[in-house]
């Protein structure tokens, strides 16, 4: 069968983007940066979604909506905030249109122009800082442990499905504390559950850390990242949480009294993941076949496709594939039987290679006289005869040992990919011949780190929570530095 | 207690408004026209979305996402379409900010000005279609039935919480059929499902019907739409499912080719329900100490709260209520456990009236020794004791109780306020002295209907699908009817 995606080693960057459009995940629409997603990739969004609200709900934080602009003097509010938002906002102008005078479609209306213009919101701090105000007067109002699921806009020069997109779904979380290390704990404990999620259920290893200041959100006294490493060698930032210290509260006035009947400022916390991990969970599993899906996040964990050569068989295949996915179905596995008649096996196998379903059974006449089947694990591409016999507590099995299997091998590559450099050379001879992590010594200055990004492209992706620390020196400097960062090439 | 609501019959706006704020369901924002939906109020929300998006799932639709923008030429596409939308229009004209001159805040960036303005969709039928016809080509492709969960803005200048927003949170679904006769089927099953989930899960009765001609959607050939009566006697349209022949396939230039090879424009539906919901759920059955709600929806099923006078006391009533809770849990109920130390009883009770919890537990000291506790229920406010022993099979059972007593008096309520009128005289005295619903008998015309509504405010509901077909004359120009349509004052 001829191969429908151009593969990883030709071109990534295409491999990436035939994927995406012929697994059905997303395509571009007619409004630039904008893009659809289809069923299969939502319904892949929508397990990540399932398992990140219980985590967020068990955590004790509850979800809310707030409303879609900001508008335009909230932004300015926070220096540093609208220094780093400015430059990408979708803004409303306008809150009506007319027909035009020759009858030839519509215009925008001059006389519905707003007094003052309203942003689309890039992320939420502003307006809803200027809403906790009102929540907030005693400590007792406190913690505020809310998170909102909903569409941003960044106005993009340059996008990639999932990975850079001017519209795309997130969640941001934005809670209010009493104490500062209430606030650093939540900040901490938010990206630990982003990294719980990214390693159980997305089976991808990660590197928690600190972003440099240069890298930091805009407003944030601190920003915790989760880093993940593609297949290309490049990383891909998969989760932020921000300590905001008290600028939002400042910026927006917001205080509260507390125990000793003492004024101060409430302490803030953000943190958001996006659609972008779809992203990151496409470009770190896949291959030249198509996506490999871990069996957590599988809109289907499981197809039956049956194997007939006339409508006797059919019949026959199709009454025992009912009863294989019922016992499935029972034993809590999500199970598709794909019974259509107008598609050949061989198209049927393709087609779910191609959407990464985990496990693939394949039901025929010798089966059903054998009492076997015919199961295939995605990961792997290995096929096996088995009993149908116990077959719900062997595939459940085996869809444990797929996640851990992915988990492994994508570990496995991380850690083969980590390289420890000391000199400027081996720097830019790692990153042109290996690419990947590069742990390294760095200066600590913002100077440098810029310098270093100029010449490479490569920026500190995190300061390690595990960076050990040792003596050594900046390998673009050559001045003294207490631990390794990491650097690589990034999305 | 002093009482927090205005009463009803004081001003229902008013208890309306007072409610929805007291309770903690939303709030306006700084936003002219758009609230936040706090967490109490977007819980009951999760709720309802859970319940309608199985129900979307178990007839066979999928989720996407589409995007937020339209661009303007899309708009004019489909004129009816335009010309229903166009007035309340968000309008995307820029897409970035500058630092102002004089350095207070910022501004618009005059060369960051669109090619083509983007609207803030109101409805996505345009951006879809246009989507969808890359999608289809052959019957093979059909139907397709997809559903979006998504904010839309409508631009309003008169706005109240939940019921009229700028921005609201909905779905809508959008799908495509080989004939007429499917998306017809799909557009009656749809609201068959909205009127499922109003009786069973809101406990609100609807009555289910088409809009005459004058209050079809914008670009549809029949609107379906449930109407369920409030307590002030006025409708609420709380769903609605079009039918839109080939009018954006047509628009969009969406053709298939069918089995016999012949091409033809493919055939539409869409529907939708929104927050609105939480309008008429909030004012179907609430009353002057608060929320009422059906247990089906309700956040917290049940709530426990602990009477005790000392710290050895309030340990002893702690330790057993943690036991009830979780054998409350256990049957699948969802309880919260009041043990905050800062609010007396008292302040609790009438907190828990006020957000409408179905079933209230109070657990003090007499109540361990005697192995009872009391129970409260909402609903009707009456309290009992009764034995711990067997509680979650009664507590469960009495939660099925609430929910059908609920509905019952909405339906008996409903019931008594459908008015049967047979002159103008009738109508308009029976619009002024008793409010409700009016079946009445009416020419057809959109004429009348235009006039009648001027006359009284009143508008054609629905005209019901089980109105009996008899011979009549209508109330307003004695023109011959065949059968009486359903007249109210809506909000
Ligand atoms: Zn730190
Ligand atoms: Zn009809």
């Amino acid at each position: 069968m001829a191969k429908v995606l151009t593969s990883r080693k030709e071109n990534y960057a295409q491999w990436y983007n035939d994927l995406v459009i012929k697994a059905g995940l997303a395509e571009n629409s007619a409004v630039r940066g904008c893009m659809v997603i289809k069923p299969y990739g939502y319904a892949i969004w929508e397990k990540m979604q399932a398992e990140l609200d219980r985590m967020f709900k068990e955590t004790g934080h509850e979800n809310a909506y707030f409303p879609l602009f900001i508008p335009k003097s909230f932004f300015s509010k926070e220096a540093d905030h609208v220094e780093g938002f400015a430059k990408e906002c979708a803004v409303v102008t306008h809150y009506r249109l007319k027909n035009k005078e020759d009858g030839q479609g519509v215009e925008v209306d001059p006389a519905a122009k707003l007094e003052e213009e309203l942003i689309v919101r890039p992320t939420s701090e502003t307006i809803i800082w200027n809403t906790y105000k009102n929540w907030i007067q005693s400590y007792r109002d406190l913690p505020i442990l809310v998170n909102q699921w909903a569409n941003v806009v960044r106005w993009e020069m340059r996008t990639r499905l999932f990975l850079r997109t001017a519209e795309f779904l997130w969640q941001e979380g934005h809670t209010a504390h009493a104490t500062r290390k209430e606030a650093e704990e939540e900040t901490r404990q938010m990206i630990d559950i982003y990294a719980d999620f990214a390693q159980n259920y997305m089976a991808l290893p990660v590197i928690q850390g600190h972003k440099s200041e240069g890298e930091r959100f805009a407003g944030a006294l601190d920003t915790l990242a989760i880093e993940a490493l593609m297949q290309d060698g490049k990383a891909l930032q998969a989760g932020t949480s921000h300590f905001l210290g008290q600028n939002f509260a400042k910026a927006f006035d917001v205080t509260f009294t507390d125990k000793t009947g003492k004024l101060d400022h409430v302490w803030a916390t953000s943190w958001g993941v996006s659609t972008r991990l779809m992203g990151a969970l496409i470009m770190g599993h896949s291959d030249d076949n198509g996506l490999v899906l871990p069996p957590k996040l599988a809109p289907h964990q499981v197809v039956i496709v049956p194997i007939y050569k006339n409508d006797d068989q059919y019949d026959t295949v199709c009454q025992k594939g009912e009863e294989i996915r019922k016992a499935l179905l029972k034993k809590g596995i999500s199970v598709k039987f794909d019974k259509r008649d107008t598609q050949k096996p061989g198209w049927k196998f393709a087609e779910y290679e191609l959407k990464g379903v985990p496990v693939r059974l394949a039901l025929g006449m010798r089966d059903i006289e054998n009492g076997t089947i015919e199961v295939a694990r995605r990961d792997t591409m290995k096929k096996e005869i088995m009993p149908v016999e116990g077959l719900p507590e062997k595939i459940s099995a085996l869809l444990d040992d797929i996640q851990e299997g992915i988990y492994k091998k994508a570990l496995k590559f991380r850690d083969e990919n980590i390289h420890y450099v000391d000199t400027w050379d081996e720097f830019v001879d790692t990153l042109e011949n290996k690419a990947g992590f590069i742990m390294a010594h760095w200066d600590g200055t913002a100077e440098t780190e810029e310098r270093i990004q100029n010449e490479t492209k490569a920026s500190i992706r995190v300061i390690p929570f595990d960076s050990k620390q040792e003596e050594g020196k900046c390998i673009f400097t050559g001045k003294p530095s207490k631990q390794r960062v990491l650097f690589a090439r990034a999305y």
